[in-house]
C-alpha cells in the first residue's frame, strides 16, 4: 500500500513512511512558515502595528508628480474633494450649515457655562475649529464643536483646584492650556499612529461613562433650573444633590432648605425643558423631522429672551446672562504656560478631555461614514482633531471635537462636504459681529434646560440591557463606570472601567476554555462532545482542544485541567468499560501563540504522561500514554523549533490534522499489536527502530 | 441525490436542504451548546477560576467517616504520611535532615544580616517555620527557611524608611509585622484560591528580576568583603557603586576613596569565596558530590572563625560577628502591631515579600514534586507557607520560604518526607541551646562570601539566552526587570516587568494574527496558504482564518484588516486574471470569544460587504461579496445567537467548516447561474424563496 506518511517536514525533504496507513490516505507535514530574519520581523510586527492599514497603498507605483499630489491630498483632505466640488452641492451645504449653526450657537454658549467658562468662549469655539477641520478633516458629516462630556470633565477637573468665580483669569488660562495639551496629545496619537489607545474604552465601558456623565451634568443643571445661587462645584452624586437641597447661604452661614428656590425660574425652565424633550420625542419617531428638535433649542433662546425683556420689571429672580462682548475670537496664545505649579493640573486635564474628546469625534466619523460607504482613516483624524485644538487654544477656544447632536443633525439635513462647517463658522462670525447684544437677557435656565436635553439621549439603558443579555462582564465594566463617575470622579471611573475590561482580557487568557472533542460520524470533523450529539469518542484516543494562547499566566492552570480531564476520562472509562487510554491529542489550532512558560508546559506534560507509562508497567491499571500535539498554527510552530521541542517531538508527535494523527497512530498500534509500550514514549522510539 | 443539508439548527428540527451539493457530501449544522441558566453558567465559571483541579473529588462517594480522615488529611497533610511512615525511611530523613541543618546555619544568620536584622533571627528562623511546614506542607522535599531574595527585599524596604542602625528596635517590630502581613497575604491568597496571582510572575519575568537582584546582593557583600565601615542602606546600583569607591566618614567629615579597605578583611573574604565558589562548582559537575558544596558554608565558618580566633590579637580590621544570645526563639507577638504610621510601610513590604516568597516556594516545590511525579496543590502550598509565616512572626521569625539551594541539597541528599525538615530544626535547636558562644569570633566578611556564593546561581544568563531566542518580547520583559531592580528599585522593577508582560498579551489581542487560508489537495483540510506551498487558493473565494478572540480593543483594527486583504485580493485576482471574488469566508475556529463590540463588527462587515454588492451593481468591476462564517466556538456561537446576529445570517451564513462552506455555497452558485447577486446577501433573499 503506497502511501505517504511525512509529517515532521526537516526543511529540505519530505521523508517517505512507509508504513500501513489507512489506504488512500496522505498523511500532511507541518511545516514551518518561510525564514525571516528577526530584523525582517521586526519590521514586518510594526508595520502590522502601526501600519495595519497599509495608509501608503495608493502611492505604489506611481509618478513623483501624482504622488506630489496624492500626498498633498493625504495631508490636507481639501484638496480631495475640492477640485470635484459643484454648486449643485452648496444648496445642500448652506442649508445644513445653516441649521447646525442655529443648534450651535445655544449648544456653544450653554457648554462654556457647563465648563465654568465666559459663554463667549462657547461661541468662539464654534468659529475657529470648524473651519480648520474643514482642511484637514477626512469625514464629511461631522459638525464641529465644543461637546458636553468634554466641556463637563475639563470644568469639574479644573475647578477642584480653582474656582472660577475668584480667579477668572487663572481659569481662564488653564482652560487653553488644557485645550492646547488636549490637541497636542491628540495630534500626537494621531502622528505616531497610536490610535489604537482609544480602542482600550470599550463600548460598555462608554455606555456607563457617559450614562453617568449625563446623570451627573442634569444634576448640575438643576442650580439653574430651580434658581439656586450658591451650588457645590464638585462632580459627585452626594455633594451635587446635597447642594440641591441643602445650600448653606455663604453671607449668613445660615443652612437652607429649598426656600430659595425661585418658581419663576423653576417654571420657564421646566416649561422649555419640556418642549425641547418633545421636539426630540418627535424627531427621534421620524427621522425626517430632524429640523424639529434642531430648531428647538434655538427656538427657546428667543422665546425665554424675549420673555424675559418684556417682563424685566417682574422677574428679579431669573438671572440672565448679560453683557457679551462683540468681535472675533482674541488671539489666546500669550495665555498658555509651559511652567509653574498649574502646569501638571492642565496636561492631566488636557489628557483626559483630549482622550474622550477623540473617542466621541472618531467614533461619530466612523458611524457617519458607514452610513454613507466611505472610510475614515482614525489617525488622520486624530491629527486633524489634535490641530483643530492646538488652532483653537491660541485663539480662545475650548476643547472641541465632532459632536453627535450637530453630526447627525448635519447628516439628516443633507450636508455632502465639509463646506457645511465653513457655512456654520460664518454663521458664528455673523453672530460674533452683530448679534451678541441680543442674548443680554437670554435667562441662564433655558442654558440648563438645553443642556439636559442634550445629554438626556445619552444614557442609553437599551444599550446596557443588551450587555447584560450578551456578555455580563462587559455589563460589570459598564456598572463601574456608570457608579465609578457618578460616585467617585470621572478620572477614576474611566480607570475602573478600563480595568474591569482588561481584566477581562486576562481572565479569559488566564482560565482559557478546553473541552473534549469527538469525531462526526462519516468526516474528518472533530467537534465539541458536549455540543454536538453526532460526535463520539475515538477509543482509546482523549482528544483536548485548547482555546486560548498558551502563557505564562495560564500554563499552571492548563498543566492542572488537562491533568484533571485525563483522570476523568480514566474514570468514565472505568464506569463505561471503555477501552483504555492510549493516546492524548492536543489540537492546537486555537493556540494562536505560545511563550517560553507554554513550551515548558508542553515539555513537561510530556514527560509526566511518559512517567506515567514507566509507571503503568510496574502496575498495569494504569495505561500507557502518549502525548501528541496537532495543527500548530505559524508562530507556535516556529517557536517549537526555537526551542528544540519541535525535534523531542519528532515524527509522531505533529500532525497537521486530527483526523490524521487518529489514522495514523491507530495504524501503528495495528501493525505493531506486540509492543504498545513502545509506541507511547512518541517520536524517538519509533525512530530509532527504523 | 438525497442530501442533507441542514446547518442552522433552530434547537429544535433539523431542517432538510435537497438541494444538489456535491454528491454523498453531508453538511453538518452548527449548533448551541445545551442550555444553561446564568446562574448556572456563573456558577461554572467561577468553580474554573477558583478550583480548576476539582480538589474536592477524592471525597465523592464516600462515607462520612471516610470524609471527616479525608478532610483532616487534607488540611494536615501530615495525617497522610505520618502513619505509613517506616524507620526505613528515618535513616535517609536523618542525613538530609543534618545536611540542610549544616546549610541552614551559616545561611540563616548571613540571611539575617541580609534584611539589616541580628544574626540570630536568622536561626530562630530556621527553627519554628521547618516546625510548622513539616505538618501543614504537601512537598516531601522543600527545605525551608529564610531565603535571599525575600531577605534583601525585606531589608532594602524598610531601611529606606527607618534605620537599623539607629532604631533597632523600632525596626524589628516593623520586620515582624511585615512577617505577619506576608503571611496573612500567603494564607489569604490559598485560602480565596487566588493563587493564579503569582502566574503573573512570568518565567521571563523572574529571571530577570532575580539577576538583577542577586548582582545587587553581591555587590552590597562588597561592604563586608573590603572591610568598608560606613556604606549606603540603598539598594540602587549607583549609590552601592558609589559607596563601595567613595565613602565620606561621618565623623570627620572626609570623603575617602579606597583608604579604609582593609587588606586582611579582603584576602580572607576572597579566598573563602574561591573556596565556596569551586565546591560549588564541583557539585554541579557531578550531582553525586552535592554534599561538598553543601558542607561549604559551615566549614567556612568553622574554618574562618578559628583563624580569627587565634590570630585575634593581629587581626583588629575584621570585624566578627560578637556576642549571640543562646536559647529559644521568644515570643514576639507583642512586637507586632496593627495601627500607626509604620502600618503602611509594614503591609507594603509583607505584600511584596510575601509574593516573591510564595513564587520562590511553590516553583521550588512543583520542580522537585514533577522531579519525582507527584503533585503539589498550589494553594495548599500557599496556606501552609502562609501559616508557617504568621506562627513565625510571632515567635521572632522573618520571611521564610522553600528555598531553592536546601531544596536541592535535600533531594540529592535522600530526604523522603517532611521528617527532614524536622531534623533540621533539631538540629538548630541544640545550636541554638548550646552552641552559640562558637559563633563569637565568626568574621562578618564570611556571610558575605557565603551570601555571593548564594545567589550567583540566580544569575542564570543561559535563560536570558533562551528566552533572546525564542521570544524577543519576554526578553525585553526580562531586560525591564533587571535593570529597573539594577537602577530603579524592586518594587517598580517587578511592577515595570509584569507591565510589560501583560502588554504583551494584550498587544497579541490588539493586534492578532489573520491570514489566507487554501485547500490542501485531495483533502478537507484548509490552511495558511503562505505557510503551505500544497495549499491552494479556491477560485471566487477569499477564506481568512482570525488568530485571536474578537475584543473592543481589536474589532477597529479588524474591521480594516479584513477589508486590506479583500482589497489585495482583488488586485491579485486583476493582476492575475482570476475569477472575481464572489464570498469571503471567515475560520472563527480560533476566535476563542468574543464580545459586543466584536458582534458589532461582524455585522458592520457584513453590511459593508452588501453594500459593495449594491454598489456592484452599478458599476461592474467591482464583484459582489457574501459573508459566511465557518466553525465558530461554543461560547461564540451562543453570543451571536443572543445578540440576534445568528438569525441575521441565517441558513446560509454559519458552517461547520471550511470545506463544507465551500462545497454548499458552489453547489448554490452552480444550481443558479442566473442569479448570482441574489446569493450574495447571503442568508434572507434565500430563504424567503423557498
Amino acid at each position: 500500500m503506497g502511501v505517504n506518511s511525512n509529517r515532521v517536514e526537516d526543511f529540505s525533504s519530505h521523508r517517505i513512511n512507509t508504513e500501513s496507513v489507512m489506504p488512500g490516505m496522505e498523511i500532511h507535514t507541518v511545516c514551518l512558515s518561510p525564514k525571516k530574519t528577526t530584523l525582517q520581523k521586526l519590521k514586518q510586527r510594526l508595520s502590522e502595528i502601526f501600519f495595519p492599514d497599509d495608509p501608503l497603498y495608493r502611492f505604489k507605483n506611481q509618478t513623483w508628480r501624482k504622488k506630489l499630489l496624492l500626498g498633498l491630498q493625504f495631508l490636507f483632505p481639501i484638496f480631495q474633494w475640492a477640485p470635484e466640488y459643484r454648486l449643485k452641492l452648496l444648496r445642500s451645504d448652506i442649508i445644513s450649515g445653516l441649521t447646525i449653526a442655529s443648534l450651535a450657537i445655544p449648544q456653544g454658549i450653554s457648554y462654556a457655562k457647563l465648563a465654568n467658562l465666559p459663554p463667549i468662549v462657547g461661541l468662539y469655539s464654534s468659529f475657529v475649529p470648524p473651519l480648520i477641520y474643514a482642511i484637514l478633516g477626512s469625514s464629511s458629516h461631522l459638525g464641529v464643536g465644543p461637546v458636553s462630556i468634554a466641556s463637563l470633565i475639563m470644568g469639574s477637573m479644573l475647578s477642584e483646584t480653582v474656582s472660577p468665580r475668584d480667579e477668572p483669569i487663572r481659569y481662564l488660562k488653564l482652560a487653553f492650556t488644557a485645550t492646547f495639551f488636549a490637541g497636542l496629545f491628540q495630534a500626537s496619537l494621531g502622528l505616531l499612529r497610536l490610535g489604537f489607545v482609544i480602542d482600550f474604552l470599550s463600548k460598555a465601558t462608554l455606555v456607563g461613562f457617559m450614562s453617568g456623565a449625563a446623570v451627573i451634568v442634569s444634576l448640575q443643571q438643576l442650580k439653574g433650573l430651580l434658581g439656586i445661587s450658591h451650588f457645590t462645584s464638585k462632580m459627585q452624586f452626594i455633594p451635587v444633590m446635597s447642594s440641591v437641597f441643602k445650600h448653606r447661604d455663604e453671607a449668613s452661614g445660615i443652612i437652607n432648605d429649598w426656600e430659595k428656590w425661585s418658581w419663576q425660574t423653576i417654571v420657564m425652565g421646566f416649561s422649555f425643558l419640556v418642549f425641547m424633550l418633545t421636539t426630540r420625542h418627535i424627531s427621534m419617531k421620524r427621522a425626517k423631522l430632524f429640523w424639529v428638535s434642531a430648531a428647538a433649542p434655538l427656538t427657546s433662546v428667543i422665546l425665554s429672551t424675549l420673555l424675559v425683556f418684556c417682563l424685566r420689571s417682574k422677574t428679579h429672580n431669573i438671572s440672565f446672562i448679560g453683557h457679551l462682548p462683540k468681535g472675533l475670537n482674541p488671539p489666546s496664545a500669550n495665555m498658555l504656560y509651559f511652567s509653574g505649579p498649574d502646569l501638571e493640573l492642565a496636561i492631566k486635564t488636557g489628557i483626559v478631555t483630549g482622550i474622550l474628546a477623540l473617542t466621541e469625534g472618531i467614533s461619530v466619523g466612523r458611524t457617519f461614514a458607514a452610513l454613507k460607504n466611505y472610510q475614515v482613516d482614525g489617525n488622520k483624524e486624530m491629527m486633524a482633531i489634535g490641530f483643530m485644538n492646538m488652532a483653537g487654544s491660541c485663539s480662545s477656544c475650548f476643547v472641541t471635537t465632532g459632536s453627535f447632536s450637530r453630526s447627525a443633525v448635519n447628516y439628516n439635513a443633507g450636508a455632502q462636504t465639509a463646506v457645511s462647517n465653513i457655512v456654520m463658522a460664518t454663521a458664528v462670525l455673523v453672530t460674533l459681529l452683530f448679534l451678541m447684544p441680543l442674548f443680554y437677557y437670554t435667562p441662564n435656565v433655558i442654558l440648563g434646560a438645553i443642556i439636559i436635553s442634550a445629554v438626556i439621549g445619552l444614557i442609553d439603558y437599551q444599550a446596557a440591557y443588551c450587555l447584560w443579555k450578551v456578555d455580563k462582564l462587559d455589563f460589570l465594566a459598564c456598572l463601574c463606570s456608570f457608579f465609578g463617575v457618578l460616585f467617585i470622579s470621572v478620572p477614576l471611573g474611566l480607570g475602573i472601567a478600563v480595568g474591569v475590561s482588561v481584566f477581562k482580557i486576562l481572565l479569559h487568557v488566564t482560565r482559557p476554555n478546553s473541552l473534549i472533542m469527538g469525531n462526526i460520524k462519516g468526516t474528518q470533523i472533530y467537534h465539541s462532545l458536549s455540543r454536538y450529539k453526532e460526535a463520539s469518542r475515538v477509543p482509546s484516543f482523549l482528544i483536548l482542544a485548547i482555546e486560548s494562547p498558551i502563557y505564562f499566566a495560564n500554563s499552571t492552570y492548563l498543566q492542572e485541567r488537562v491533568l484533571r480531564w485525563i483522570r476523568e476520562e480514566d474514570e468514565w472509562i472505568k464506569a463505561n468499560d471503555g477501552s483504555p487510554l492510549k493516546c492524548i491529542i492536543l489540537d492546537m489550532t486555537a493556540v494562536t501563540a505560545i511563550d517560553t512558560s507554554g513550551i515548558d508546559l508542553l515539555c513537561e506534560l510530556r514527560k509526566m504522561l511518559e512517567k506515567r507509562s514507566l509507571k503503568a508497567r510496574l502496575s498495569p491499571n494504569e495505561s500507557h500514554l502518549a502525548l501528541v500535539l496537532t495543527n500548530p498554527v505559524g508562530s507556535v510552530t516556529e517557536k517549537l523549533h526555537q526551542s528544540k521541542m519541535l525535534d523531542s517531538f519528532g515524527l509522531n508527535g505533529i500532525y497537521l490534522a486530527v483526523g490524521e494523527a487518529v489514522a495514523d497512530i491507530s495504524a501503528l498500534w495495528k501493525s505493531q499489536p506486540d509492543f504498545p509500550e513502545d509506541c507511547n514514549e512518541t517520536g524517538q522510539c519509533r525512530e530509532t527502530k527504523r
